[in-house]
Protein backbone atom coordinates (compact mmCIF):
# COMPACT_ATOMS: atom_id res chain seq x y z
CA UNK A 1 0.00 0.00 0.00
CA UNK A 2 1.42 3.35 -0.96
CA UNK A 3 2.00 5.96 1.22
CA UNK A 4 -0.30 8.95 0.83
CA UNK A 5 -0.55 12.24 2.40
CA UNK A 6 -3.42 11.18 4.50
CA UNK A 7 -1.57 8.29 5.83
CA UNK A 8 0.66 10.90 7.17
CA UNK A 9 -2.41 12.78 8.63
CA UNK A 10 -3.68 9.53 10.44
CA UNK A 11 -0.26 9.16 11.80
CA UNK A 12 -0.68 12.63 13.37
CA UNK A 13 2.33 13.25 11.60
CA UNK A 14 0.54 16.49 9.36
CA UNK A 15 -2.11 18.51 11.51
CA UNK A 16 -5.50 18.58 9.78
CA UNK A 17 -9.13 21.01 11.18
CA UNK A 18 -10.48 17.25 12.73
CA UNK A 19 -14.28 17.78 12.73
CA UNK A 20 -14.89 13.76 13.49
CA UNK A 21 -13.10 10.53 14.64
CA UNK A 22 -14.06 7.10 15.57
CA UNK A 23 -12.55 3.61 14.87
CA UNK A 24 -12.91 3.76 11.67
CA UNK A 25 -13.22 7.01 10.36
CA UNK A 26 -11.77 10.01 10.40
CA UNK A 27 -12.97 13.56 9.03
CA UNK A 28 -11.59 16.72 8.47
CA UNK A 29 -11.62 20.02 6.45
CA UNK A 30 -10.48 20.12 2.69
CA UNK A 31 -7.43 23.02 2.86
CA UNK A 32 -8.69 24.08 -0.60
CA UNK A 33 -12.30 23.90 -0.45
CA UNK A 34 -14.54 24.53 -3.06
CA UNK A 35 -17.12 26.44 -0.34
CA UNK A 36 -16.49 26.62 3.29
CA UNK A 37 -17.21 23.81 5.28
CA UNK A 38 -15.67 21.63 2.51
CA UNK A 39 -14.76 18.48 4.67
CA UNK A 40 -13.10 15.02 3.85
CA UNK A 41 -14.40 11.81 5.35
CA UNK A 42 -11.86 9.17 5.00
CA UNK A 43 -11.54 5.51 6.26
CA UNK A 44 -8.75 4.70 8.95
CA UNK A 45 -8.05 1.59 6.31
CA UNK A 46 -5.58 2.53 3.55
CA UNK A 47 -7.20 1.62 0.64
CA UNK A 48 -6.89 3.61 -3.03
CA UNK A 49 -10.40 2.87 -4.53
CA UNK A 50 -13.90 2.34 -2.92
CA UNK A 51 -14.13 -1.33 -4.66
CA UNK A 52 -11.06 -2.08 -2.80
CA UNK A 53 -12.52 -1.03 0.75
CA UNK A 54 -13.35 -3.78 3.35
CA UNK A 55 -17.55 -3.78 3.99
CA UNK A 56 -16.69 -2.80 7.63
CA UNK A 57 -14.97 0.45 7.06
CA UNK A 58 -17.04 1.62 4.01
CA UNK A 59 -20.54 0.31 6.64
CA UNK A 60 -19.08 3.02 8.81
CA UNK A 61 -18.46 5.70 6.59
CA UNK A 62 -21.87 5.32 5.14
CA UNK A 63 -22.99 5.51 8.83
CA UNK A 64 -21.55 8.51 10.13
CA UNK A 65 -21.86 10.79 6.66
CA UNK A 66 -25.66 11.99 7.26
CA UNK A 67 -24.36 13.07 11.03
CA UNK A 68 -21.38 15.19 9.42
CA UNK A 69 -23.96 16.45 6.52
CA UNK A 70 -26.05 17.94 9.41
CA UNK A 71 -23.01 19.44 11.63
CA UNK A 72 -21.51 21.00 8.13
CA UNK A 73 -24.47 21.96 7.54
CA UNK A 74 -25.33 23.63 10.95
CA UNK A 75 -21.76 24.91 10.89
CA UNK A 76 -22.24 26.82 7.43
CA UNK A 77 -25.72 27.61 7.20
CA UNK A 78 -26.73 25.78 4.12
CA UNK A 79 -28.55 23.09 3.40
CA UNK A 80 -27.54 22.21 -0.42
CA UNK A 81 -24.61 20.32 -0.77
CA UNK A 82 -22.67 17.21 -2.68
CA UNK A 83 -21.21 14.15 -1.78
CA UNK A 84 -18.35 12.89 -4.43
CA UNK A 85 -15.76 9.96 -4.26
CA UNK A 86 -13.36 9.74 -6.88
CA UNK A 87 -11.77 6.99 -7.93
CA UNK A 88 -8.73 6.88 -10.48
CA UNK A 89 -6.80 10.17 -11.77
CA UNK A 90 -8.65 10.43 -14.84
CA UNK A 91 -12.02 10.65 -12.14
CA UNK A 92 -10.50 13.59 -10.55
CA UNK A 93 -8.48 11.40 -7.64
CA UNK A 94 -5.63 13.48 -6.31
CA UNK A 95 -4.64 11.39 -3.08
CA UNK A 96 -4.85 7.64 -3.86
CA UNK A 97 -6.70 7.00 -0.41
CA UNK A 98 -10.36 6.61 -0.23
CA UNK A 99 -12.47 10.05 0.61
CA UNK A 100 -15.77 11.24 0.57
CA UNK A 101 -15.87 14.74 -0.21
CA UNK A 102 -18.58 16.76 1.45
CA UNK A 103 -19.12 19.74 -0.14
CA UNK A 104 -21.44 22.98 0.59
CA UNK A 105 -23.68 24.80 -2.14
CA UNK A 106 -24.37 27.70 -0.70
CA UNK A 107 -25.28 29.33 -4.22
CA UNK A 108 -24.63 28.27 -7.82
CA UNK A 109 -21.39 29.70 -8.67
CA UNK A 110 -19.61 28.14 -5.10
CA UNK A 111 -19.17 24.50 -4.29
CA UNK A 112 -18.75 21.79 -6.82
CA UNK A 113 -19.49 22.48 -10.77
CA UNK A 114 -20.95 19.19 -12.25
CA UNK A 115 -21.40 18.61 -16.40
CA UNK A 116 -23.96 16.73 -17.21
CA UNK A 117 -23.79 14.95 -20.24
CA UNK A 118 -26.57 12.53 -20.17
CA UNK A 119 -27.37 9.84 -23.22
CA UNK A 120 -29.59 7.16 -23.87
CA UNK A 121 -30.30 3.60 -21.94
CA UNK A 122 -31.31 1.45 -25.19
CA UNK A 123 -34.53 -0.87 -23.19
CA UNK A 124 -32.86 -4.34 -24.52
CA UNK A 125 -28.88 -3.13 -23.74
CA UNK A 126 -30.34 -1.83 -20.65
CA UNK A 127 -31.50 -5.27 -19.47
CA UNK A 128 -28.36 -7.24 -20.79
CA UNK A 129 -25.97 -4.93 -18.75
CA UNK A 130 -28.36 -5.15 -15.73
CA UNK A 131 -28.52 -8.84 -15.73
CA UNK A 132 -24.75 -8.94 -16.02
CA UNK A 133 -23.75 -6.70 -13.27
CA UNK A 134 -26.71 -8.31 -11.49
CA UNK A 135 -24.55 -11.76 -11.55
CA UNK A 136 -21.63 -9.63 -10.74
CA UNK A 137 -22.37 -8.55 -7.59
CA UNK A 138 -23.87 -12.17 -6.34
CA UNK A 139 -20.63 -13.93 -7.46
CA UNK A 140 -17.94 -11.60 -7.04
CA UNK A 141 -15.42 -11.76 -4.05
CA UNK A 142 -17.15 -10.24 -0.81
CA UNK B 1 -42.92 12.48 2.60
CA UNK B 2 -43.78 13.18 -1.14
CA UNK B 3 -43.95 10.74 -3.72
CA UNK B 4 -41.48 10.47 -5.93
CA UNK B 5 -40.44 8.51 -8.95
CA UNK B 6 -37.97 6.02 -6.81
CA UNK B 7 -41.50 5.51 -4.86
CA UNK B 8 -43.78 3.83 -7.79
CA UNK B 9 -40.09 2.07 -8.79
CA UNK B 10 -39.55 0.51 -5.41
CA UNK B 11 -43.00 -0.39 -5.76
CA UNK B 12 -42.66 -2.52 -8.81
CA UNK B 13 -45.53 -0.06 -10.41
CA UNK B 14 -42.46 1.36 -13.01
CA UNK B 15 -39.91 -1.15 -14.41
CA UNK B 16 -36.19 -0.47 -13.67
CA UNK B 17 -32.88 -2.76 -14.47
CA UNK B 18 -32.35 -4.00 -11.69
CA UNK B 19 -28.50 -4.92 -10.46
CA UNK B 20 -29.11 -5.37 -6.95
CA UNK B 21 -31.55 -5.58 -4.20
CA UNK B 22 -31.63 -6.17 -0.37
CA UNK B 23 -33.25 -5.38 2.35
CA UNK B 24 -32.81 -2.13 2.77
CA UNK B 25 -31.40 -1.14 -0.62
CA UNK B 26 -32.10 -1.28 -4.45
CA UNK B 27 -29.64 -0.52 -7.26
CA UNK B 28 -30.73 0.28 -10.38
CA UNK B 29 -29.53 1.27 -13.95
CA UNK B 30 -30.19 5.23 -14.75
CA UNK B 31 -31.84 5.33 -17.58
CA UNK B 32 -30.00 8.54 -19.12
CA UNK B 33 -26.54 7.09 -18.30
CA UNK B 34 -23.90 10.08 -18.18
CA UNK B 35 -21.33 6.88 -19.13
CA UNK B 36 -22.48 3.00 -19.82
CA UNK B 37 -22.89 1.15 -16.31
CA UNK B 38 -24.19 4.68 -14.60
CA UNK B 39 -26.16 3.13 -11.71
CA UNK B 40 -28.29 4.54 -8.60
CA UNK B 41 -27.93 3.23 -5.42
CA UNK B 42 -31.14 4.53 -3.16
CA UNK B 43 -32.46 3.27 0.07
CA UNK B 44 -35.81 1.66 0.44
CA UNK B 45 -36.58 4.55 2.96
CA UNK B 46 -37.84 7.59 1.70
CA UNK B 47 -35.86 10.60 3.22
CA UNK B 48 -35.00 13.93 0.12
CA UNK B 49 -31.43 14.32 1.74
CA UNK B 50 -28.88 12.14 3.00
CA UNK B 51 -28.86 14.06 6.38
CA UNK B 52 -32.17 12.63 7.09
CA UNK B 53 -31.57 9.07 6.14
CA UNK B 54 -31.34 7.08 9.58
CA UNK B 55 -27.95 5.43 10.31
CA UNK B 56 -29.25 1.82 9.60
CA UNK B 57 -30.12 2.57 5.71
CA UNK B 58 -26.69 4.76 5.90
CA UNK B 59 -25.10 2.11 6.90
CA UNK B 60 -26.36 -0.14 4.95
CA UNK B 61 -26.11 1.27 1.06
CA UNK B 62 -22.04 2.58 2.19
CA UNK B 63 -21.56 -1.43 3.05
CA UNK B 64 -22.80 -2.40 -0.32
CA UNK B 65 -21.37 0.29 -2.57
CA UNK B 66 -17.57 -1.11 -3.17
CA UNK B 67 -19.22 -4.65 -4.38
CA UNK B 68 -21.72 -2.71 -6.66
CA UNK B 69 -18.56 -0.92 -7.85
CA UNK B 70 -16.53 -4.03 -8.46
CA UNK B 71 -19.59 -5.22 -10.73
CA UNK B 72 -20.20 -2.03 -12.25
CA UNK B 73 -16.28 -1.90 -13.43
CA UNK B 74 -16.03 -5.86 -14.13
CA UNK B 75 -19.17 -5.35 -16.47
CA UNK B 76 -18.04 -2.22 -18.17
CA UNK B 77 -14.44 -2.91 -18.35
CA UNK B 78 -13.53 0.57 -16.36
CA UNK B 79 -11.61 1.07 -13.34
CA UNK B 80 -12.05 4.45 -13.17
CA UNK B 81 -15.56 6.07 -12.00
CA UNK B 82 -17.04 8.77 -9.40
CA UNK B 83 -19.76 8.13 -6.73
CA UNK B 84 -21.56 11.58 -6.88
CA UNK B 85 -24.73 12.25 -4.06
CA UNK B 86 -27.00 15.57 -4.59
CA UNK B 87 -28.85 16.97 -2.34
CA UNK B 88 -30.93 20.13 -3.03
CA UNK B 89 -32.08 21.22 -6.50
CA UNK B 90 -29.01 23.62 -6.59
CA UNK B 91 -26.71 21.14 -6.05
CA UNK B 92 -28.32 19.30 -8.56
CA UNK B 93 -30.62 16.67 -7.66
CA UNK B 94 -33.87 16.18 -9.45
CA UNK B 95 -35.18 13.10 -7.65
CA UNK B 96 -35.92 14.02 -3.80
CA UNK B 97 -34.97 10.76 -2.73
CA UNK B 98 -31.50 9.79 -1.59
CA UNK B 99 -29.70 8.01 -4.57
CA UNK B 100 -26.71 7.40 -4.98
CA UNK B 101 -24.81 7.62 -8.53
CA UNK B 102 -22.15 5.44 -9.86
CA UNK B 103 -20.77 6.80 -12.64
CA UNK B 104 -17.67 4.64 -14.60
CA UNK B 105 -15.46 7.03 -16.44
CA UNK B 106 -13.92 4.94 -19.63
CA UNK B 107 -12.16 8.19 -20.99
CA UNK B 108 -11.96 11.93 -20.55
CA UNK B 109 -14.92 12.82 -22.41
CA UNK B 110 -17.58 10.20 -21.16
CA UNK B 111 -18.80 10.40 -17.42
CA UNK B 112 -19.02 12.50 -14.83
CA UNK B 113 -17.62 16.36 -15.76
CA UNK B 114 -16.37 18.47 -12.66
CA UNK B 115 -15.61 21.68 -12.54
CA UNK B 116 -13.38 22.21 -9.65
CA UNK B 117 -12.36 25.50 -8.62
CA UNK B 118 -10.67 25.62 -4.96
CA UNK B 119 -10.19 28.24 -2.50
CA UNK B 120 -7.48 28.52 -0.04
CA UNK B 121 -8.41 27.82 3.82
CA UNK B 122 -6.90 30.58 5.83
CA UNK B 123 -5.47 28.49 9.00
CA UNK B 124 -7.08 30.49 11.63
CA UNK B 125 -10.56 30.19 9.78
CA UNK B 126 -10.21 26.54 9.25
CA UNK B 127 -9.45 25.95 13.56
CA UNK B 128 -12.73 27.76 14.32
CA UNK B 129 -14.65 26.26 11.58
CA UNK B 130 -13.74 22.88 12.45
CA UNK B 131 -14.08 23.46 16.36
CA UNK B 132 -17.84 24.89 15.97
CA UNK B 133 -18.81 21.28 13.09
CA UNK B 134 -17.17 19.04 15.62
CA UNK B 135 -19.53 20.19 18.77
CA UNK B 136 -22.11 19.98 15.88
CA UNK B 137 -21.27 16.20 15.34
CA UNK B 138 -21.03 15.64 19.06
CA UNK B 139 -24.40 17.36 20.32
CA UNK B 140 -26.46 16.81 16.69
CA UNK B 141 -29.58 14.68 16.76
CA UNK B 142 -28.48 10.86 15.44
Amino acid sequence: MAETIFSRILRGEIPCHRVYEDAHVLAFLDIMPLSPGHTLVIPKEAKPTLGELSDESAAAIGQVLPRICRAVCAATGTDQYNILQNNGPMAHQAVMHVHFHIIPKPRPTSGLGLEWRPTNLATSDGAELAERISRLVTSGPG
